[in-house]
């Protein structure tokens, strides 16, 4: 069994090339048992933005709090609370808060790549 | 690209024996190309539930408000906004609002049963 709330379990700033302001909580991933997909909590401070790239695996996402927005198809969408984005694998994409406020949001991934291996903070 | 709120979406009553009082919207799922896993919107008004049940596939669930219980191993456990639960495939659950206040919880699926096919709902 598990019940774990996200502003409860640690996170940690992800250290990656192109990310500004973001910390990570994975809250559901192949060590708790998880056979398909991994559940994870970002918080992306003001100004703060995950890399611009593209991978061989698809996000789920579900928008929390706060304001920000998603490249897509070469455009940057706006996205607020209750928002839910589909980004189909291989397709490039970036996530980034608002200049004047955070954004709190969902990120699940498979927890197998595509290609093979383990999805990378899954 | 898929950007679609959970208060757009529309929803429809779950029709399905042992539920009460729950609506559905299916924000991403097979029919979006989603290949792994299905995200879908549940509204529970007070005092409704889902059934009490198992299945051969698991649930990442996220509760979005409200407040409710989810039965797991035996027991009914809290649920508050901000909640995680991980109910693995084949393990007996079920989720109910609370009989005063109303639930929202994200449920995610694997698009296809272990056993084969595909999920229900996805």
């Amino acid at each position: 069994m598990l019940i774990r709330n996200v502003n409860e379990v640690p996170d940690a700033p992800v250290q990656m090339d192109g990310v500004s302001g973001i910390r990570m909580a994975l809250m559901v991933g192949r060590e708790d048992g998880a056979p398909h997909f991994a559940l994870r909590s970002f918080k992306c401070e003001a100004g703060g933005h995950a890399p611009k790239h593209s991978h061989d695996y698809e996000h789920e996402v579900y928008v929390v709090s706060g304001r920000g927005e998603v490249l897509l198809e070469g455009e940057y969408r706006p996205l607020k609370a209750g928002d839910v984005v589909f980004v189909p694998a291989d397709q490039e994409h970036q996530f980034r808060a608002a200049k004047d406020e955070g954004m709190h949001f969902l990120c699940l991934v498979p927890v197998e790549r595509n290609c093979g291996g383990d999805t990378p903070g899954s």
